[in-house]
């Protein structure tokens, strides 16, 4: 693991997700620049301290010189972003594969060389869109491209959240410095964060692409160089419309992701903030409520295999995480799964999309198309 | 009463929103353009027969006739949009009060006519925008106002409908003929029926005024001529941003009005199919459940007087629509209300925005500026 | 109408719902044992003062005395408990029907004479158990006669209300004096006013009857000599078993109303506070939100014809209530409705439940049959 | 580990839970009677094949003789109820701390001696009750302790599920099997199973003792000779009264636990399929939602340190799980929590439950007394 020290959010997710089922062990890694914090960090998750070291390349050079047996499976990365081309590409050329923590790089053209690593060096890459790994996302996207919702006319998309409503950056929060500096956040602060996320699961749910975007983007918070909110007007390849706004300076909201998506026969909404519950609302016909749970018999083979428990056990965040572990472990092993985990072709839309988000907010013109569509 | 013959929708709801109180009685009109049907229509509602007339002319000019304690005190207007102007135009000049269905005219020009008419007068002229009659929207106001939320950041407002999902307007349905007709619904169709409510309820709330949209437009439904979908960025006059979302081709949705306010300091969240509840959540603190009740003694004034019922008796959109005609006639009657109710002054900001709606929908540049402001 | 004076909570309530269909005109009153006051509460209503009498029984006798056509049609009784009764039985004696708040009487004896009075009278007599006026209490009904729960095992009912947290009756609360004195409400507080309104929904829903209960009461609040809260085991005539919680004194709820139904095969669930929707969950599938509304072409015709607006107009208590003065209406007119109104049986019934708990509760065996099953 | 191979549920629970922080590493166990089985669990778990044992003595006496630095420093117990008591007892005599599924044993008399046992070797004994893992729950027993409901009066619990809602014991279901045989499950079979997690939670919140109970139970299952479904009236040594329905026959429900408590100035609500969220409701001021997240400074300390995420990243129930695994682990190192783990105590108190419930069920007086208060 590379990243993930002392006062990090989101290395401790990765480190749960991976120990939940029992499949994957954490070995060693680099927590940090700071190689004491980094050593101290080890310690704390019982390390062998020969396997903490001093920097991702040595890490990568002595993990390669190791047995196979003993050599690390893969690389987690778990840093701020503009650490994740550099880290990614040079452990993908030493053979190992990588499961990065989004968006894939710092920028579009990043995103672009990585892939093209991806496909030299034949690795497998692994992006932790974590939201793609609820059972009732997945569930969502099996309904849409089944056809119940017949052709989908309309995507709304609310990502609200609250924690840098002021501007906690001043005061010492590392999780809001590196979120609102450009070196390491990249062109987006909110959009790039969250915003990927949203897009995300609009084109994962949807099983289609965004064709372009009108844009229009705030930088609330005092001084901050990149933006913290905004909201978007988006057109799909297939012809359907949609709105995302994505904020973090949305006082008194949590981590409020929703989507919601009509079609011209059915509808299907799903909140973040209650996993387990999938609604789809035929016209004409009662709303139905899907649950997660492994004795739901209705639930396709890809949300069934992602809950652990029966309905009425509510698995969450944590728990979607670890699916995408899980995954990402049985694809290594070279399991085939009912659909390949999220990788590098997702990582390239992410960053497009932040790419083009900011073109047009920068623009007049109303629309900006977001290139690279397959 | 001219309009809300057999088949009518809102014709139903205004003589509910009348009766429900017993301050008002209604006394005549004319139910349509075919006398027979008008005639019954009356005879269903114990009219006196004197009194069905055969245009909104010939009503005018014979209660007009009539000695002040028979003659109506006002006139209710329930047709097409086509109508609304000319009606209350005819009316206001005969010296009669107005109380108008929205939206206020067919189009801009007639809004501002209207207005002209309104002040030349001197007459009474309300607006039924029925969401800013319910108790909790009106303690949202206050709220705002109140400073409760800081300086409003963000505004999401969305309100899908799926009725109108398939072309219904071919199949005899009367509702849905009319408002999918340019000739009586005007240059827009969603966004004239649904889309000033939504629009409405964001200035009411908000205390601000809406200064430029950015709109993406959609006729979805075979053969349609005027939107029946679309969304659209915008920008206050205040410096907030938001996102409205308006749609009557969504399969599944109901009705389902919803809207939230992020300041800097708080948020507010209000759904219309759950009326009596207003969300205030405090950045730091617990989220607050504010209801409707006359038993609620920390809801405002407003609020408090706009319900009938102690907290748990659910009170819905017949009340709502009530206090909107509870309050015409108090005002009427001289009395002086903690606010004034919805008039020509809304009515020609509700127009503008269709106007540029359609307009930006229509250009290429990105923000289109809303006349008219104050 | 006898009683509604000023300061009455459900007289008002009545005279909304008897106005909201434009079929029932009120003509007179006796609005209290106060005759200014009455006469006050007359005016305000804009009735014909000779129409407002100083005592129930001159206007029996008066409008007795009026031709057919002006004679009224039918009393509203809206007074305290102990009231319900003598009125009811002059007014049928007298020939005239009778529409009665409940509970019906002030004690089981009396229910008993009032229903041989009914019987003898051939008179129409309905009670207005409010919560069986929503569609949805309606739909429930069918659904489970239908058989779309299979046979039911588990019924809970719950009615929490907080108002009577403390002893209000002491300082001047009117609603809470009476209810809380033996003389005007009877052997029961809590459960002669709400308990049967659970009970009557379970009754009503289920389409069985309670067989015998176990109960356990209180006396929460300071001095009081009624209980104001309390919990009942019971055993339906079918087998079903089931458990029902009734209180006054539970701070910090409203009227919390909810019912749930377990069948062999699948189970319903309402609550009163978002009285459009019924939760319909068959075992083994997603559950459903069936909701009211005149475009819901699922529902039922008696659920259907309780709706006056589309689904997501939300209707409430006082369109619940005007619900049951449309059937009474419909009844006095020789209308057949799908079901006749609640009436005498029924009410013999509710007091047959209460004069059981405070039996049961009383005693120290465990069961208490209910008599007087059909 | 004791119990917890193929087809077991709660097996892989604990397994997930323990291993979710990090802190504990599963070492070997006994997965089940079949040693063959057992064997294959243990190779899943990649687990030494020397510490895979044929049965529970010979594990004890073989992890008794590893040094102190190899040896398994606990005991987890997942077999069926019949096997809690003896292994428990063993574990402790060897000096082993145990942690327990719940129900502690089998009847009331074993537990009564697990409890002389658990004192007179000083071991460290913990019990599983899930519910009481829940941040909110946590957060629930502290406002009641702080006063903020003022004096409880009212407790509604309810616990329907709907699994065994036909005779799955006879086709196969292991689950079903046990938990519907006398000899493995014990005098009861819903009550022992889930009827011991809705009291555990009663008196955990409360922070009181049930002192009595009034119980009515059913076995509707064709054949079944331990309840499936009962409902319960209750009374706290507090003052308190209440009703506690449990069941598995609901068809359609999952695993709806709630509980509601209701003092004299407040009430709480918690609802276990939305767990991280706590309805507070004051007497007269708006309901508050406060809900889970280590960024929510207004949540006591239990609460707090029971989360790993920040607000509106949703954790369930095997976090829950976790957090009692982690306290019992921090506890075996000697950490004073803020709170001790749940133990022998409650174990003695819910199998006393089980017991007068069953007494009272069989008896025909009202109220029995639950022995062994404190």
């Amino acid at each position: 693991m590379i990243g993930g020290g002392p006062g990090a959010f989101i290395g401790d997710v990765h480190r749960m997700a991976a120990r939940l089922d029992g499949e994957i062990t954490l070995v060693g890694g680099v927590f940090g620049r700071d190689e004491g914090k980094s050593r101290a960090q080890g310690a704390e998750l019982h390390l062998d301290p020969a396997r903490i070291y001093p920097d991702y390349n040595s890490l990568l050079k002595s993990e390669a010189a190791l047995s196979p047996t003993e050599r690390m499976d893969f690389i987690s990365i778990v840093t701020p972003n503009h650490l994740h081309f550099p880290v990614a590409a040079a452990a993908l050329s030493k053979g190992f594969a990588v499961l990065s923590d989004k968006p894939a790089t710092l920028d579009l053209e990043e995103a672009i060389l990585l892939q093209e690593i991806v496909e030299k060096t034949g690795g497998l890459y692994g992006l932790t869109q974590t939201y793609l790994g609820y059972p009732m996302v997945r569930q969502a996207r099996y309904m849409v491209a089944n056809g119940d919702l017949g052709k989908v006319r309309r995507i709304t998309v609310d990502y609200p959240q609250g924690w840098l409503y002021r501007d906690l950056e001043k005061s010492g929060n590392r999780q809001a410095a590196w979120r609102t500096t450009p070196e390491t956040s990249g062109i987006s602060g909110c959009f790039s964060d969250i915003g990927t996320h949203a897009h995300s699961l609009v084109e994962y749910i949807s099983g289609d692409q965004m064709h372009s975007v009108c844009a229009a983007l705030n930088s609330v918070g005092a001084g901050r160089l990149l933006d913290d909110d905004g909201a978007v007007l988006f057109r799909m390849a297939g012809g359907a419309e949609g709105s995302l706004s994505a904020s973090q300076i949305c006082a008194g909201a949590d981590n409020g992701l929703m989507i919601r998506i009509y079609g011209e026969k059915a509808s299907l909404s799903w909140l973040q903030q209650r996993p387990d519950q999938l609604l789809f609302t035929p016209q004409g016909a009662p709303q139905q409520v899907w649950v997660a749970g492994t004795d739901k018999g209705y639930l396709c083979a890809a949300a069934r295999r992602s809950c652990r428990l029966p309905a009425g056990h509510p698995e969450g965040y944590i728990e979607a995480f670890a699916n995408i572990y899980r995954d990402f472990a049985a694809s290594l092993r070279g399991d085939v799964l009912d659909e390949p985990p999220v990788g590098i072709k997702e990582g390239v839309r992410g960053m497009a999309f932040v790419a083009s988000v900011i073109a047009n907010h920068q623009a007049s013109e109303k629309w900006t198309e977001i290139k690279l569509c397959r």
